[in-house]
């Protein structure tokens, strides 16, 4: 039997007292089914993000468990951080990995939601694909006015709630959950120091300025390498894949007489992102290959094709899960 | 001083009385500023395209007295095709050339949309760029109901026109006048006959698959040629420029080892679309070239790096006015 995976990435609004961090974050750790990936806490931000790989029903109640800890130990009224917030959980997203698709992870988003205002009387929006209308897709849309608006936001008829009464809880707020694809960042690094033309590479391929629908896409210097590179999100990896990016800029590069270096993954990829692009340069150089090959022929591919630098196997979300099923 | 150029491109509705025809593009005939390219009657549709070229405010007058001809030979009570429409012209696109923008053509639409009610008693819808409203981009959204469903149409408060009264003429109907950018409809040949994999490509770079934001495309299998094109429609080639489109084609269609044959442009393109493209080429190669290119320079140049087929200088938009002006 295939395991279904998804990605969870619950965002709260502690950043900053490690004692607390560790006991929201206590009821995700070691259980089964699904693996604490990473917690990583910004204090200037005073939010910690936590990623989830595994089963998403197996995490339906350990999440339950972390709402209830959160909303215990933290009171909105006092916190502050540079990060806009409207709950002590901000956002719950899910994104489908393996052997899942979107749909299923929307029913997902909305069995947690129901689960979260029938236990803990906590009010909860839908968004991004799981949202009810066209104004509650974006989650900055939904959370503007913040905590602080919310109280009199919520009783808007336009902002009640998908699951609660028009009302906020009084310490915890209210929180976002929904389902989402997973987003790559990846960079493509350029032998260049020439941010304006690194600009006009950017702007070829997003979909700003006319280029794929997608990607989002600018560029950037990085001091420390000296040498510019176009930075980007990869909001569909099957309808905007990766080699397609990689080729384009390529080829628009070459106009300049600029030459790619590298590419970085940021964060962590799906191994079928990956796999995906490898099948286009595997396909063109009629290298036989395995669907299920291994993560680590992936990663060599990944070099070889993509130039991925500071690139290994835990880059790749599966890696991660293996042993955790 | 340099010459404001636009294409006018009138559709009107008689495409079989070749006299009544020939009496309603009379006017447009031989007159200063402005040259008549052609003008192409289609029987089925029981409609003609005419094509102007030259400086728009040379063409008002001219086109008032085409719309008084069409209005007295022309009963829509009586007209059927197969094409839809809504007046005895139907529609009257200005579009941006050389020394003008859109803003200006917009602008010469109000101004001839204007005198079209005041000079006729014909009421006219703004679309397009010229558009009041969202409901009025795109023309088939204002057509719908055609000349017959029109008389009560126009009654709706949502369909009142931007000029005239809510009541159509009662033989001539009504006409959309507007402002849009140059369509460049261009197809890349393929050294295949594969149908599906020529699909792919087209998916790859239209937008309604995830691809540039201005392409649209589909695959196409020429019985006479025995092989496959993507064939497209360039709906801004600013933004989505020829050569990054042909590029991205060659590149995909390196994975299943097709090669591209030819390319080739259906009607006219601006001199800009190809010159833009040329330059790409042209700054990889490190060829020195001079923006004020001979357009039989283009032509060989676009031959030479877009394998354009049957291709001349009267494909340009520009050769048919060199002389006129």
């Amino acid at each position: 039997m295939k395991h279904k995976i998804v990605q969870c990435v619950p965002n709260f609004s502690e950043g900053i007292d490690k004692d607390k961090i560790e006991k929201i974050i206590e009821p995700l750790k070691n259980k089964k089914g699904f693996k604490l990936i990473s917690y990583e806490a910004d204090q200037n931000y005073n939010r910690t993000v936590v990623t989830l790989i595994g089963d998403p029903y197996m995490m339906i109640e350990p999440l339950l468990d972390f709402f209830k800890v959160a909303r215990d130990l933290i009171d909105m009224n006092h916190q502050k951080g540079e990060h806009p917030r409207m709950g002590a959980v901000d956002v719950v997203p899910f994104i489908p990995i393996e052997n899942i698709d979107i749909e299923e992870c929307i029913d997902l988003s909305k069995l947690l939601g129901q689960k979260i205002y029938e236990t803990l009387d906590i009010p909860v929006f839908l968004y991004a694909k799981s949202a009810q209308s066209d104004d509650r897709i974006d989650l900055p849309n939904i959370r503007r006015g913040e905590f602080e608006g919310m109280s009199s936001k919520i009783k808007e008829s336009l902002w009640k709630p998908d699951f609660g009464k028009n009302e906020i809880h009084k310490t915890f707020g209210v929180v976002a959950v929904g389902a989402r694809l997973p987003l790559i960042a990846y960079n493509i690094d350029l032998d260049t120091d020439d941010i304006k033309i690194t600009k006009n590479l950017a702007k070829a391929i997003r979909q700003s300025s006319g280029g794929f629908q997608y990607i989002q896409a600018g560029p950037a210097f990085l001091d420390d390498k000296n040498h510019t590179q176009v930075t980007m999100n990869i909001l569909d990896y099957k309808k905007n894949p990766i080699y397609r990016i990689y080729e384009t800029i390529c080829m628009e590069a070459n106009r300049y007489g600029i030459k790619i270096k590298s590419s970085e993954i940021v964060g962590l990829v799906p191994r079928d992102a990956i796999f995906r692009s490898l099948q286009y340069y595997l396909d063109k150089d009629k290298i036989e290959y395995k669907k299920d090959m291994s993560l680590q022929e992936i990663v060599n591919f990944g070099i070889k094709y993509l130039g991925l630098r500071e690139f290994d196997k835990y880059k790749i979300i599966e890696a991660h899960i293996e042993d955790a099923l």
